[in-house]
């Protein structure tokens, strides 16, 4: 049971139970696939695919999912329907990891070899490093498309009432138009160095505030059949949470430790990823300082020792600081609102935790 | 209106007043979109999409579908939830193409450069030519996505009963990994020429038996109810008459003159595409003939000489005669299977229409 009531319709949340049941719905349908696949063409791909999906992440759209549903007043256990549709979204995660690794070359992610890069080894031949590399990376598209069918598959079969759909099918089309928007405003933006904080802060919310935190409560509570009142409330806990969120996952890009990470502390540095701590460095530099940051931000054959001295100067200029205090102050408005919500204590609590492992970088 | 009815339930049916009817939902919901990003970021990508949905195609897909909605027994204009998930297929094979053609590099589609041709240009700047390429590709790949998505918000929003529901959504699922297993054969098959005429018909039947012809009529037919009974009906139709529709893409693919087919008759050739005329020719080759096409086929620097040559030797081998023959014998199964269906006169003469318009290539 991941949740037990506890009184008056109050129950206890446990995040790594419903965690656990989100694993089993992810593991059974894609352990389907596996099985239809076998000894088809499509085996190899389906078996990356697979690799992305059951092997990890940290399931925060997922848990969000479930926890907007209890926060509505969904008691108990949440339903089938409801683990299918927070699957569903971690299926669309899938989805978007995979071009975003493609659009942006990362070599890393979760500590092993990104989509097209293990399908360009897989594609090794006569042909070529080049030709590989161009094949993986198609390859890549195509399995991010087939995260996408997968996980359309599973939110038309969970059985929603017509007067779930109607309720949850907005926010679902709404949030993925809105990380289209946030992936396309970061490949556009990406270069050279720039003091534009608030266009950085618009793709902070785009691709985390809405995407990875607000959207995903709110269609947890809609599937409860969650009032207007309840979805403002989730909004006004996940915007600073996203942009929060985001702004470490910024930190983390730069700073992070790959080990913890799983993934380079170098290709955001050398992709000149348009970020807030980018735009607050450049901001804050000396006219010495701009001139190093506009030699080493966006350097695509920037060294290891090249990103120390990167490092050095988003801490020297007092970014990074200013980050990490933009972090709290999202933190502390988080909880605020939470605080004011009404979402049932334990609620409440596991919405806390993840506040705070989403705010300290935990993998 | 499409098709007044005849007596007894008998409709008929104007598949040019179809076409509008679908073009109309198309138009409605691709101009709202760009109301809405107008002076946004997103408005030129948006703006390329629209030129793609707005702009073309024979609108094969959607017409099928309604067809199949009045084969099940639809009867007069086909009602908006029908012309909405026949538009959505419309926007889901927008999405299809400008992947497609990133990953086959091609340069023309419909007339016109194709999107991530166009978006290169877009980006243009002073990052050079191989930047401004790669950034076209990404944005492809995402305006690509956004198709999709856009494709599920007519879908999602268009109020199919839950019956219509259980009935559709698990045809449109299974299209949409059928043709991402196309797409991967298609994708890991080009290259040198080789003789696997079954693996070269296999692509043929998951590109186009089943994605472009076979569901989006059953799709429609199951729209209206249809009975187990009646999609067979429908398969036996679209099987022979997909395959033929691939054949005669591929030989246009070759042979086909660019100013009436939209596209380029050399990529086909340089990209190495395993079709049937390929291998046919391969396996009806001389010694001689062979080590001539394998120098040809996949050749990335094939010139329009080159070409020339090899589309010769496509004739010589007799691959194209026999694969004008396999189209014949496919169009006169489709006809056959049309006649023995039961389906409506006017369906079934509006189907035959299309039948003798797809085999011959009319674009």
């Amino acid at each position: 049971m991941s949740s037990a009531p506890v009184g008056d319709g109050i129950v206890e949340v446990d995040l790594s139970v419903i965690r656990q049941q989100v694993e089993d719905v992810l593991d059974t349908f894609v352990r389907r696939k596996v099985v239809e696949a076998d000894g088809q063409p499509l085996a190899p791909m389906v078996a990356l695919l697979k690799r992305v999906v059951v092997v990890g992440g940290k399931r925060l759209r997922p848990l969000l999912c479930c926890l907007g549903w209890s926060a509505a007043g969904g008691v108990g256990r949440p339903p089938s329907a409801v683990l299918e549709v927070a699957a569903a979204l971690e299926l669309f995660h899938a989805f978007a990891l995979i071009h975003d690794d493609v659009m942006d070359g990362s070599s890393m992610r979760r500590g092993r070899p990104t989509v097209h890069r293990a399908a360009a080894d897989y594609f090794t031949s006569s042909q070529g490093r080049e030709q590989s590399d161009r094949l993986g990376e198609h390859a890549a598209v195509l399995i991010g498309d087939l995260a996408f069918v997968w996980s359309d598959e599973l939110l038309h079969r969970c059985a929603l009432t017509p007067g779930q759909l109607r309720a949850v099918m907005p926010l679902v089309d709404g949030m993925r138009s809105e990380i289209m928007l946030g992936q396309y405003l970061d490949l556009r933006s990406a270069g050279s160095p720039c003091g534009d904080v608030d266009g950085a802060l618009r793709i902070a919310r785009l691709k985390s505030g809405s995407y990875s935190v607000e959207r995903p409560l709110q269609i947890g509570a809609a599937l409860a059949g969650g009032s207007g009142l309840v979805l403002a409330a989730c909004s006004s806990f996940a915007r600073p949470l996203g942009e929060a969120f985001q702004l470490r996952d910024d930190v983390l890009g730069a700073f992070g430790d790959p080990a913890v990470t799983g993934k380079s502390a170098v290709e955001d540095l050398r992709a000149g990823k348009h970020t807030v701590l980018s735009a607050l460095a450049w901001r804050r530099a000396s006219a010495d300082q701009r001139s190093a940051l506009s030699v080493l931000l966006g350097n695509r054959t920037l060294t290891e020792d090249d990103a120390v001295q990167a490092r050095a100067l988003l801490a020297a200029t007092g970014a990074l600081a200013e980050v990490e205090e933009m972090i709290r102050s999202r933190h502390r408005q988080a909880l605020a609102a939470l605080h004011s919500s009404g979402f049932p204590g334990p609620v409440d609590q596991a919405l806390r935790q993840i506040a705070d492992a989403v705010t300290a970088g935990q993998p």
